[in-house]
């Protein structure tokens, strides 16, 4: 099996189900029990969050557990939004967010907020002269994907940072789920705000995430109630879970400049051969592009067909992401990029893996032309060829 | 050991945590990716939805999951109040909630909601007369608490249910947290809108529990973006947890009867002993109480020492809910139920698991006593006798 759809999901790490077990089993305690068993699952859970702020560069108290990705952009983009509605009610975010933020910020016009969506160029890229002129007195919060999850385009997120450095009253959120541990991002000399990460994006479990929440910054909490998470985010710890995201975080971080060494030379020879196809067409831009996502279609191809030809010979892609995989609707970013709709509705998703190997890209490259081989004697038997 | 707050959080059974382990390994795929792996990974999603579904007698597209009971009640409340805002701006709740309720309600108030708490009584229990008074024409949600954490009182959901029908327009939800396995609760019958339910407590997973949406209810999501859970909470689904869920669940729906009768008699022995001391009062009411919480306090007792003393002979009790154990302050309900601040203020929960066992109680009620002595010795010493 060759598992090439990483950008959905990972296969947690078996240091991170070891953790996660030793913990529910050994230290099932709720944190806040004043007694030895509530003590040392709080122990558990600071001597973690240390841990996660370390391999961050930022302070513990600065990351907020939360239950994914999703969870961490509703709750960055409606907790501001919330909490500073009286500086002004206008959003600006780009247009080829991932839906959790879109969403939240669509929700958020029905309480009188306006969105502004920046537009791409044909890489997928912002630039900063459009945010800067859509800036405005009542602007409260801009919020940035950093790595595109359908094509892997990558956004100015530190240069945006200078720029907002100058209007201090604009809260400053990154979604940085498809770019932790594949891509270098400084916090501190990006001037994020907020940034939103997810276990399951790398070889974490599913349900657990931060956001980090800069010292400073206010936010209304999404899910309130008990004092959990500096008074940030109620419920009972999940202990075990955020054990499990430190050790994911720590294994993922240690390896980051291999992987993307590793990442980088796979990705080229992918694409290598993809150009030598007939009709294929690359939509990840060349560069400022993250090292594991390749985008691209091919001439006359149904993408969900096509990914059940691949998988037959067990490798298994995507079409577009995943959450949208089964609208059977253009990629949104492809749209954005100026591609047009038929290659916008035919786009396949590689996404590589630390552990992918090399010996695997030819075998990838020949399942690609046996599948198109298929197709091109169905559609000629269809044709009466 | 003896672990008696159960309340704060259970030990998770040993199969929950292997049917975690054995999804989270081999079964990892994202149930939205269109390939096999994420089939395999939709279709254990969908069994458990179903399983779950059937030992609550309700629909499976009416289960939707979430990270637990704080995001359950946050988003029925939230998503009920934004969904229905044009119809009015009132909602009832009771003044014995749990914070992910009140904090809820609190917040809602920022945005032009109304909130009215209703009183309880010496027992803990709301009255009929006092909620048919507080309905308006504006009013759109009551939210009750089914078992209290702090005292174990239980509320008429069912009276409540049958008052609630001559008002089709209000939404009814039920924070069933404490109530689930521990007493017998007919969602139909009820006419149960929306009922939280979280896992840790009946020996599932912290970080998974299920709102309880019936069909036709319609409610904005907290958590929006991709289209899992019936389009009603986005996020990748953590697909281990809500086997985990299901698993936890059947294992305590099979032993419900017998875990009743059970810790019935259990709480029965303990509050017999309890009464017989000096200085002792017992605040959970003899009748419509649940099985497993005993609420007292001890004349002149500090319930954090207390709390460590019984911990010196392994035994494991809580002061008040486990969120506000270490706000030192007094016990809202207690305070509700017209208990003075000072009994209010020193109260110790013991909250029993189907795992208790009879033979437990002498030794819990010899712990007790010795801490009494220590604490009277103490005491004595410091009055110089
Ligand atoms: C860029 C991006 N943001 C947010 C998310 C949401 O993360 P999660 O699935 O953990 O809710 C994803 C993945 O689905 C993503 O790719
Ligand atoms: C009655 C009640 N409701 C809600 C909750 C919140 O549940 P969770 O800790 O899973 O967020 C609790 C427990 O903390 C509770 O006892």
């Amino acid at each position: 099996m060759i598992y090439l759809d990483n950008s959905a999901t990972t296969k947690p790490f078996d240091d991170v189900i070891d953790s996660y077990v030793k913990v529910s089993t050994s230290y099932f305690g709720n944190p806040s029990s004043l007694h030895g068993i509530g003590g040392q699952a709080e122990k558990l859970l600071s001597q973690s969050r240390t841990q996660i702020a370390s391999l961050l560069h930022v302070k513990p108290q600065e990351i907020i557990f939360t239950s994914g990705g999703s969870e961490g952009n509703n709750f960055a983009i409606k907790g501001i939004a919330l909490q500073y509605q009286n500086r002004g009610k206008h959003i600006i975010t780009t247009s080829i967010e991932h839906p959790s933020v879109s969403e939240a910020c669509k929700q958020l016009t029905d309480l009188g907020f306006e969105i502004t969506y920046l537009p791409v160029d044909k890489n997928g890229v912002v630039s900063i002269e459009s945010l800067k002129d859509e800036i405005r007195e009542d602007t409260i919060l801009v919020s940035i994907i950093h790595v595109n999850n359908e094509v892997g385009s990558i956004q100015p997120i530190e240069e945006i940072g200078r720029l907002l450095e100058k209007y201090p009253k604009i809260i400053y959120h990154v979604d940085h789920v498809q770019g932790i541990g594949k891509t270098y991002l400084d916090f501190h000399k990006a001037k994020l705000d907020l940034c939103t990460i997810s276990g399951h994006k790398f070889n974490g479990l599913k349900g657990t995430g931060v956001l980090f929440v800069r010292q400073g910054v206010r936010i209304q909490s999404l899910i309130s109630g008990g004092d959990q998470e500096m008074q940030k985010r109620a419920g009972t710890e999940n202990v075990a879970g955020l054990v499990s995201l430190a050790k994911a975080l720590r294994l993922t971080m240690e390896k980051r400049d291999e992987a993307i060494h590793h990442l980088t030379a796979l990705k080229k020879a992918i694409i290598q051969s993809l150009l030598k196809m007939n009709g294929v067409k690359i939509h990840t831009p060349e560069d400022s592009s993250a090292p594991h996502i390749i985008n691209f279609s091919i001439d006359g191809l149904k993408p969900e067909v096509f990914v059940h030809l691949l998988e037959e010979q067990e490798i298994y892609v995507s079409t577009t992401s995943a959450c949208s995989s089964k609208k059977n609707e253009p990629s949104k970013t492809l749209l954005a990029m100026g591609v047009p709709e038929v290659e916008a509705n035919s786009s396949i998703r590689i996404s590589l893996s630390h552990e992918s190997k090399m010996e695997e890209v030819p075998i990838l490259i020949n399942a690609i032309e046996i599948a198109i081989q298929k197709l091109q004697n169905v559609m000629g038997e269809r044709n009466g060829i």
